[in-house]
C-alpha cells in the first residue's frame, strides 16, 4: 500500500519544515523503583547504553532533521534532558520547551506548536512520546514518510499500532474508509476495552492501539484548537506571545486535557495510519522484559547478578550483588534504596506500592 | 517415663558440677547472605532481638549454672562472642575457649573437657551447638535433667530428636533397649538416608534425628578418647597441659574428626534420649521460616517491607525498602551488599552460590 508518492520522498532527504516533537513530561511510576519523580522513565538507561529519550532521538535522526527537534519536558528535568542530548551530539540550545507543571498532552502540544510557528509558518509536526520503543526502525521510517505526506494533505495523522493480541490496557482507534498511503479515516477513539470487546476488535481488523504518536501541519492543528478548545487556545496564545518562559501560576490554570479528548475525538481531519513496527510503550516491567532480547534461559539480566535455575525473568541490578535461585516468570529490580520483586504477570501492581509510598511521604517515592 | 529420680533433681536447683558447653565454631554458609565467615550464624540477630547464641544461653540459664558455661569458638569470633555474653549479663571472663582453626567436634569437645577438668574433676558436660533453636523450653529442661542423671550413671547421652517427617538431610540414631528416664541404648548411627529409608525409619519408631547435643561425665568421655582416639588424646593433652592458648600451627595438625565418628559410633556407653521439644538446627532459610510464627498470610517479615498479595514467604530486610508483589513460597533476604531471592523449597542451593563467590574471591563471601 506504500504509494509512489512515499517513494518520491526519499529517505535521508530530510524535509526542512518537518519538526519532530518529543513529549517527555511523564514520570513513569509504573517502572518504580527505577523511575521516580526526579528520574522519569524516558531519562533512565535501562540497558546501560542509551536512555529511552536518547533512543527516540536516534531513531528519528536518519529520517528527520534533528536541528528541528523540540522536546517538551518538565522544568526539573531540563538539566538531565540537555545533558543527554549533548551526550548523543544534539545541541540542546533552543530545542527544549519547559512546562512548569504537567497539564496532559493538549497543552503540551499546543505549546510546542506555538513555539514552532514563531520560526516556521509552514511547519509539519511529528509528535512522539519520548519513552516508547520501536524495534523495526526501517518500517517506522517508511510509515513516518507516509504520515508526513498525509499531514501535508491536511490530515491529522495518528499512528495506529496493529494489535498483536487483545490487550485491555490500551485505548483503541477504529479506522474507517481507505484514504491513501495505507491510511484510513479516523472513525472513533474507544477507551480501554474489556477482554471480550478487545477480542472482537482483533477479529474486526480495523481497530488499532492508540500509540500517542501523531503527524499534522501546525496550521491545521491550530485551527482545530481554535474551534474545539477556544479557551485553552486563547490563554496559551497569550502566554506564549507575552513571555519567554511560562510561569507555573499561569500554566496551572490551563485545563488538564489530552490531545485525544481535546481534538482527535472531535476533528473530521483525523486519519489513522496502521503501523506494525514492533512498538511498545514500556508501560510495565513486563513490557520492558518483552522488548529486550533474552538469553538461553529466557532471562533478561543487567548488572551484577548470579542466577541459578532461573528462567523467564527480568533482573536489573544496581550497586549490589543479586543472587537468585529457582525463579520463574519474575521481575527483580534493585536500586540503591529499594528492591522490587514481583511475579511477571502482575508488575503493573507496582502502582499501588508507589501510591502507598506517596501517601506515607516516603523518600523512596 | 520421667522417673522419680528426675523429679528429685528439682529444676532451678542448679548442680555445681554440671558444665554447659556451647559449640560455636561454625560458619553457617547455608544462611548466606546474612551468615558470613566473619559473621557466623550463631552470632546473627535474625529476629532483631537475641542471636542464636544468646537464645541458647538463655534457654540453659534456668536449668544450669551459667557460671560454669564454656563456649568453644573460633579466634576471630572471640570479641563478638564476649560482647554478646555481656549483653545478656553473663561475664565472659574464663568462659570462652578459642580454637585457632576448626577441626570438627571431637577436638573441640576434648579441648573443653581438658579445660574443665582443670577446675572440676567430677564434671558433667552438657554439650550444645550454639546455633540451634528449641521451641518447648520446659520439655527441654525436663530432658536435660534426665540426660544429666543418665550421664551421672556413666552413659554418654545423645539427644535423639523424635522425627516429625522423613527428613533426608539429617543423620539418624537407632535406639536399642530401654534403659531408664525414657532413654534407649545407642544401637548405631546412620548416615543421611534416601527418602525410602527415611520413611522406614519413621515407621520403625526407634530412629531419631542426630541433633549433636550430648551429656556425659568428663571422666567417662576422657576414657573413651584414650581408648578410641589415643593419638588425638595424647596430643591435645600435651597442648593443654603446656600452654594457655593453643597455636594454630599445633591445632592444625590434629585430625579433623567428628565426635560421632571418633567416639559415639564405637563406645558401648552410648544412650539415646528420645526428645520432642520443637528442635531445629536452622540449617536453611526454610527451617528459619518454619521456626518463626507467621502472620495471617503465612509470612515471616522482618525489616522495612511492603508486601502485596504475598503468602508463605520469608522476607528479611536490612537498610533498604523491600517491596514485593504476588510472591508465594519464596525467600527474600537483603543485606547491605547482597540480595538473595529463592523459592522456599530450594533455599539449600545457596551453598552453590556461596561456593561460586568463594571461588571468584568476591567480597560478598
Amino acid at each position: 500500500m506504500e504509494s509512489s508518492d512515499a517513494v518520491n520522498l526519499k529517505r535521508n532527504e530530510k524535509v526542512s519544515n518537518v519538526y519532530p516533537v518529543l513529549m517527555a513530561g511523564g514520570i513513569g511510576s509504573r517502572l518504580w523503583p527505577v523511575s521516580r519523580e526526579l528520574s522519569p522513565k524516558q531519562l533512565i538507561k535501562f540497558t546501560g547504553e542509551d536512555s529511552l529519550l536518547q533512543s527516540t532521538i536516534k531513531r528519528l535522526a536518519p529520517a528527520l532533521d534533528t536541528e528541528n527537534l523540540r522536546i517538551v519536558c518538565g522544568d526539573k528535568h531540563f538539566d538531565e534532558t540537555a545533558r543527554q542530548m549533548e551526550e548523543i551530539g544534539v545541541t540542546p540550545a533552543g530545542k527544549i520547551i519547559c512546562e512548569p507543571c504537567g497539564r496532559n498532552t493538549a497543552p503540551a502540544i499546543l505549546l510546542a506548536v506555538l513555539n514552532i510557528l514563531k520560526v516556521e509558518k509552514d511547519a509539519v509536526l511529528c509528535v512522539f512520546p519520548a519513552d516508547h520503543v520501536i524495534r523495526e526502525i526501517e518500517v517506522f521510517h517508511r510509515k513516518l514518510e507516509s504520515a508526513i505526506l498525509l499531514a501535508d494533505k491536511g490530515y491529522i495523522v495518528t499512528f495506529g499500532i496493529m494489535p498483536s493480541y487483545p490487550e485491555t490496557g490500551y485505548g483503541y482507534i477504529e479506522g474507517g474508509k481507505d484514504i491513501s498511503y495505507g491510511a484510513l479515516t479516523l472513525k472513533r477513539f474507544v477507551e480501554k476495552p474489556d477482554i471480550k470487546t478487545a477480542k472482537e476488535y482483533i477479529k474486526a481488523g480495523n481497530f488499532f492501539w492508540n500509540s500517542g504518536m501523531f503527524a499534522f501541519k501546525a496550521s491545521v492543528i491550530m485551527n482545530e484548537f481554535k474551534v474545539f478548545e477556544p479557551e485553552l487556545f486563547k490563554r496559551m496564545s497569550d502566554l506564549v506571545a507575552v513571555k519567554e518562559t511560562v510561569t507555573k501560576a499561569d500554566y496551572e490554570k490551563l485545563p488538564n486535557i489530552s490531545i485525544d479528548y481535546a481534538i482527535m475525538e472531535k476533528t473530521d481531519r483525523g486519519a489513522v495510519l496502521p503501523s506494525d513496527f514492533g512498538w511498545s510503550d514500556i508501560g510495565s516491567w513486563k513490557s520492558l522484559y518483552d522488548f529486550f532480547p533474552k538469553d538461553d534461559e529466557g532471562n533478561v539480566i543487567k548488572g551484577d547478578v548470579i542466577a541459578k535455575k532461573t528462567r523467564n525473568c527480568l533482573i536489573i541490578g544496581s550497586e549490589r550483588l543479586i543472587a537468585v535461585n529457582c525463579l520463574e516468570n519474575m521481575v527483580v529490580v534493585d536500586t540503591s534504596d529499594s528492591v522490587f520483586i514481583s511475579d511477571m504477570e502482575n508488575t503493573q501492581d507496582v502502582k499501588t506500592i508507589v501510591t502507598e509510598l506517596k501517601e506515607k511521604k516516603r523518600k523512596e517515592y
